[in-house]
């Protein structure tokens, strides 16, 4: 049984690499689906946690001890991760997955993960986004290095929520790989070997 | 053709695992054999060599500029590394090797190369360092650490002196393997096989 968690980059390939490692080793992929199973969980949309998550950014570094008293989105910001920690946990205990993104290396800490840091230079993630983006959703090179710096920012946040601030720490990971200018099919079937071997 | 470089913290395995690799993908391998060659070039003994490199720790943080006289000893060190430059670069026009230490990766940073740097928790440092080390060099835990850090940052510094601070740093490198609790004869199989993918 293995559980595999993938924390990335934005724009470094990071998710389709977790979808396609998933694919060759037959285990489950989870990333939207996450949302989805805590969204169900709380009996709330999908795009509502969305937008908690995304607030997770101005959340983090609120100076608060506990005599702060919470504001309401500041509550129900817990109560997500909250939520979230305990969905992850129960993905967990069905074994053989591939978990992109949400923490869920440092949710899992104790539990004999492989995880996995995706990274790449600036130039190859800009080069992915473009890619990637549907026609309504073009920036210019500009934009899209502020939002790559902007989205791996509450990335890191979300880890000091967790009480680890160690989001792109090669310590914090087993294997880390440098996506520039590699092709991300090759490197699930590659990586899926290596995977097998230890 | 292929060329890997592999940097590594003292006690990681990467030396074994550089060997293994060297073996598997049917690559020739340098390290000692590095220093020999520079040796032979500069006529001098392999112990000198090791020892002028174990030097390096002491001479990277001296204070100079283009007005400074340079030791005959920091004279030498120079010379050395300049010879050492020389070598490396004709290791690599041979093709397919794997390259242990010696800021491979820094020296062929124009050419495309597999940089990998190996590390693992100082717990698992320290139980292999007890493993490989004959009877007659047993150290303690306390004493292991202390050589685990120096060993590492005398190698950090090797990286200043060739003017790249950016020994250990995730970005440097296209893989960065922890070896803590695992196998290193299976996962040099496993690292083939991903080198092999991309």
């Amino acid at each position: 049984m293995g559980i595999i968690t993938i924390s990335r980059e934005f724009g470094s390939g990071g998710r389709e690499l977790g979808i396609k490692l998933a694919e060759k080793l037959g285990y489950k992929f989870y990333d939207k689906e996450l949302i989805a199973l805590v969204s169900k969980e709380g009996g709330k949309t999908e795009n509502y946690i969305e937008n908690v998550l995304s607030k997770i950014n101005d959340y983090a570094y609120t100076p608060r001890n506990s005599f702060t008293f919470y504001t309401k989105e500041q509550k129900n910001l817990t109560d997500e991760l909250i939520m979230e920690r305990k969905v992850i946990g129960e993905i967990a205990k069905k074994g053989n997955c591939v978990i992109v993104g949400r923490g869920a290396d440092i949710i899992l800490k104790d539990q004999n993960t492989i995880d996995i840091f995706v990274y790449s230079n600036m130039q190859s993630k800009i080069k992915r986004c473009k890619e990637y983006a549907k026609d309504e959703d073009k920036l210019n090179e500009k934009e899209l290095e502020h939002k790559i710096k902007t989205v791996d920012k509450a990335r890191q946040k979300l880890y000091v929520m967790l009480g680890q601030d160690c989001w792109g720490k090669k310590e914090n990971y087993d294997i880390c790989i440098n996506t520039t200018n590699l092709n991300i099919s090759k490197l699930a079937n590659g990586l899926a070997e290596l995977i097998k071997s230890i």
